[in-house]
């Protein structure tokens, strides 16, 4: 079974391209020999026993290479980076090499054992992993420092010489996957498991969310028709409709952890052990002793960190969501000015004007978040973080808390201090609609139709040429290295977020919001799926287990929306109308109620168990084999001491 | 180092007799000699390896054996039930036999090496783990039906053969520790690390969370006496207070976190893998297979069990709440009775009988609470749960809500019904006084009185007799095996909780409750502190990371001290003085109030780690290492295989 790879040893009959890196144009040839021998060198002499291959593309001074491995090295690195893969009894397993005949569908000769996104996840893993033993700098770069221990792909991306590394389409399979996905109209579930073998966990657990999150607004959608249809303003009728949404929301976060476990157990990620995380690229700090590897690498006082979080960003943020609601305010002074001079001087001019101050302050707003998204990657920045998974957390929290405020303050304005229902109910449409009118052009359709034009030209540069190189090899990796780069689910996400916030805060008022929700997240699944086919790169795959921060973002926001709901139910007309004589005992019913609900909630999300009964028994298993396989060995020491 | 044990062989020098197992009188010879065979048998054969030595007594009838081991025996047991220690570098690691020579203190002569209290839960385990193999009962006893892998001590305990097994008091040791722990009066810490090395972690953990709940009330306390003292009546200093306290019981819940992760890991049982649990030995079912384990055992549905929860158990605990509200509205109707009785006809005897309610009620109550815990005993047994920790859990939380409603009922009706703020202030005072010193009496002083009378009489009895046995072992196991059997923390944790609940839910009204809090808790160290020394029997060390399911409870009753601290606050003539206009402005700032309250305490427990950073680096660190092994070993596949 041995085989030996020369260097650059490319003619290797079953070279796969898998991934393409591409270098800065006109990096020095003594670096890229460098990087190539490294990564071609036997993993004992500190490389990453990969295959790569030179692109040869019409202008010379284009550095690309791609990179493969053989099946062997693929298997050997999936039991490296610890994927979990279903065996011949269906229990799902850490994969290794000596106990590969037990795993389902495994043969020496099956090369689809592992997806291709799985074999590009093992080669950046490898990549990555690639560290500098004791090079002082990357040979050519003496400004580009290494030390031992230190990533070299993420010195090469700091430094600019590494302009990026993305794994390849796979054309055949990905026609497949948009047949199967959104290529004909059909009612029905999403492929996941053809996603997540396509594009990794993270996204198929986005789509899945997102399916999952559909179906489950269709029960709001259909109990919110009617009170449209027949104009329904009975109190009782609200209370119901409000108290079922509460109720609703809770059960349909608990689900889907429920659901989450079963899918991401089948896809082995729910076992699957976290690697050790390395600093993020731009995590500065002075070289020290990593407490935990013992390793050299930046190191920066967690105390420092805590003095820059709470004394710089915390009042920062405070001191914008304080602008933006006195933003909020010039708005509503605006809007009022407006009016008065509509009915002082009526006129066409005045009824235009009354559209003004919402059209200026849909701008400010829009202007508002783009300049905090900048502020906030700047200054989670510059917290320095050492993680990657901690960076996205802070900034993730950042900028759900000025989204969140600058996209409910003004209803929450409008229920709670104007008092103005109707208002409320026109304003909540107006944003429910605008906005994701607005989010699918920009997200999906308008960046398709970039692409779109761009390829056309990218196709006629290309057949101009010829080589003997495989032609549409040369033509893909020049169309999709330009593409542009899916930077991860947050904005996904946050979409959803915010649409569940119109959904469920202001449910009562208008029970209509679940109805668009539904239509709107049906053509978003489409045009979501568009986007990941036709517009950006190939994202490499990224096993997660859990949608993560956002399990607790949406029941955060289905815990404000109980608080909000009873307000409004309290605020309505009919039920204060059950209460002639005292205000004072309205008040107190409703905040009676709204304690119990809260109560409910939190019992119900206790006694709801997270993961189902089967997946608990498959995972107790697993841990009781291990802890079995250790008395084993006991026995065995037993026996060969005692006797 | 090869060792060899014959059967039976108590002639071994170093034996030293650590646990006691107490057989009925009259079992049969033949059970007798299988059991012991079995305990002695080579792991091989299906035995546990232990050692066994009879105890001959004054009248020839009783059947008590002494089980002990060898050292090295332990050691294997050590390794086999997970114990981690602490290595030569510090850090805390699963204690192995091949590598014993990198812990700390290890060396082949040093028996000291694992406390008395481990060597005593590993003999514990092995007997536990003695297994039935192809047997179909206990030998004699046809009834007694066994199984392939039945635990043999379980269904002998069961069936009434094996009265108990109960570790051995270390007079030597235990005379120290008394010393340390209680023997001088002294102003400082408990001697925890002895405690735990004796008693085991479930008890040093409560004695630990014992002292620190006392030293984070102590603030409290300091704060409410100039409350007293100077009878400051103001609103602005209440607030002040509630606010201190709800903020400052939320910091006190997640320190211990942190300071019991702390205790947790030096004494290895954060990192301790969790055993599998065997089914607890009320647990009934028809003959299956487990889907766990694959073994053969008793498996009863899970939606059976649900059923019993939610259709009977938990209408009944309804049931029973309605019943206490019930007989304490019939309480305060008596009340009401006899003050109108006193005044119409004022004499010795009307003013006698205003406290005839009191007692009555009192003297229910406490049935009522025996009554019910019986009840839930049954209840939660009839449940048939399978492990012994979710029976615990399910009888935790029934006897936890019975018991706040009876013990808080009253005060709540007084205060949110009646508005009697003087009356509230003084029955918290009578209650939280009276059942501090009845609970010190019943639980320590009287036990511990019972038990010297009762060692006196045995004392003579034994002192009569003489046989060439080491006359005071045959003592001490007398002794010891008639005390009293500890049933775990459940009494004491509940009580501190009960407290907890008088010092926090009204502190506003009653700001000397701390005081009496911390006064009773002084004590109460020394009376539990006794209670372990000298009324009970020695109870088996449980490994265990945190306090459990009670973390929680403590946790709830901070979150509804929020709640009822604000109404109080809300309820106040000072406050409402504020407000002379509108109720219905108060009672909006209340409720705010409290919603940002209840915000900042889950923002809190959220912020705050639950482990402090250098335990979270150790724990990483371990992770890391485990990591690096494997891909060591990878490392070495791939070398051996690609060369």
């Amino acid at each position: 079974m041995a085989e030996s790879w020369t260097f650059l040893d490319t003619s290797e009959p079953n070279f796969r391209p898998l991934v393409v890196i591409e270098l800065a144009k006109g990096t020095k040839e003594e670096t890229i020999a460098w990087f190539m021998k490294r990564i071609v060198d036997k993993k004992g002499n500190g490389g990453a026993q990969l295959l790569v291959k030179p692109l040869v593309t019409e202008n010379g001074d284009e550095n690309i290479y791609l990179v493969g491995a053989s099946h062997l090295r693929l298997l050997l690195g999936a039991e490296a980076v610890g994927l979990v893969k279903e065996c011949n009894d269906n229990s799902m397993r850490a994969f290794t090499y000596s106990s590969r005949k037990t795993f389902k569908d495994f043969a020496d000769d099956n090369h689809d054992f592992l997806t291709m996104a799985e074999c590009q996840y093992i080669i950046k893993h490898e990549l990555e992993n690639l560290r500098a033993k004791d090079e002082k700098m990357i040979p050519g770069y003496p400004q580009a420092k290494l030390y031992p221990g230190k990533s070299i792909v993420r010195r090469l991306l700091t430094s600019g010489i590494l302009v990026q590394i993305f794994p390849l389409h796979d054309r055949e399979e990905l026609k497949k996957l948009r047949h199967s996905w959104y290529g004909r109209v059909k009612v029905g579930y999403q492929p996941l498991d053809e996603i997540r073998s396509y594009f990794g966990e993270t996204i198929a657990l986005y789509f899945g969310f997102l399916e999952y999150f559909t179906f489950a607004l269709v029960p709001m959608a259909v109990i919110g028709i009617p009170y449209y249809v027949f104009a329904w303003e009975d109190y009782d009728k609200y209370v119901m409709f409000a108290t079922f949404n509460l109720l609703w929301s809770t059960v349909i976060l608990e689900v889907w952890k429920r659901i989450c476990a079963i899918m991401t157990y089948r896809w082995g990620t729910l076992l699957m052990k976290r690697q050790f995380e390395e600093p993020r690229p731009g995590f500065r700090g002075v070289l020290g002793v990593n407490p935990v590897t013992g390793r050299e690498e930046p190191v920066y006082s967690s105390i420092r960190r805590q003095i820059r979080i709470y004394l710089v960003s915390l009042p920062f943020v405070c001191l914008c969501l304080y602008f933006s609601l006195y933003v909020m305010m010039i708005y509503f002074d605006l809007e009022q000015w407006a009016l008065d001079y509509h009915e002082e001087n009526e006129s066409n001019l005045s009824n235009l004007m009354l559209y003004v101050p919402s059209i200026i302050y849909a701008v400010v707003i829009e202007i508002m978040n783009r300049i905090y998204r900048y502020a906030a990657e700047f200054l989670t920045s510059w917290e320095n973080h050492r993680l990657e998974s901690s960076y996205q957390n802070h900034l993730i929290l950042k900028v759900l808390v000025f989204n969140f405020l600058n996209c409910f303050a003004s209803l929450f304005y409008i229920a709670f201090v104007l008092f103005d229902m109707k208002l409320l109910r026109q304003s909540l449409a107006t944003l429910l609609i605008t906005s994701q009118i607005l989010n699918q052009f920009a997200e999906s359709l308008l960046p398709y139709w970039l692409q779109k034009r761009h390829k056309k030209r990218m196709k006629k540069r290309v057949c101009s040429l010829k080589t003997d190189m495989d032609m549409s090899l040369v033509e893909q990796v020049n169309l999709e290295k330009e593409m542009g780069t899916y930077f991860g689910t947050f904005d996904d996400y946050l979409e959803l977020f915010l649409q569940f916030g119109y959904v469920s805060l202001f449910s009562c008022v208008y029970p209509l919001a679940a109805v668009f929700a539904v239509l709107n997240n049906i053509t978003e699944i489409y045009s979501d799926a568009l986007k990941m086919c036709r517009v950006y790169k190939r994202p490499f795959a990224e096993p997660t287990a859990n949608i993560g921060v956002w399990q607790l973002a949406f029941e955060t926001m289905s815990v404000i929306s109980v608080v909000t709901n009873c307000m409004l139910i309290g605020m309505s007309p009919q039920v204060n109308a059950l209460f002639p004589d005292s205000k004072m005992d309205l008040v107190l019913t409703v905040a009676l109620v709204e304690h119990l609900l809260l109560a409910i909630k939190f019992i119900m999300a206790f006694v709801i168990p997270d993961k189902p009964r089967d997946i608990q028994i498959k995972l107790a298993k697993l841990e009781f084999e291990s802890l079995e396989a250790l008395k084993q060995q006991v026995r065995v020491t037993v026996k060969s001491i005692v006797g």
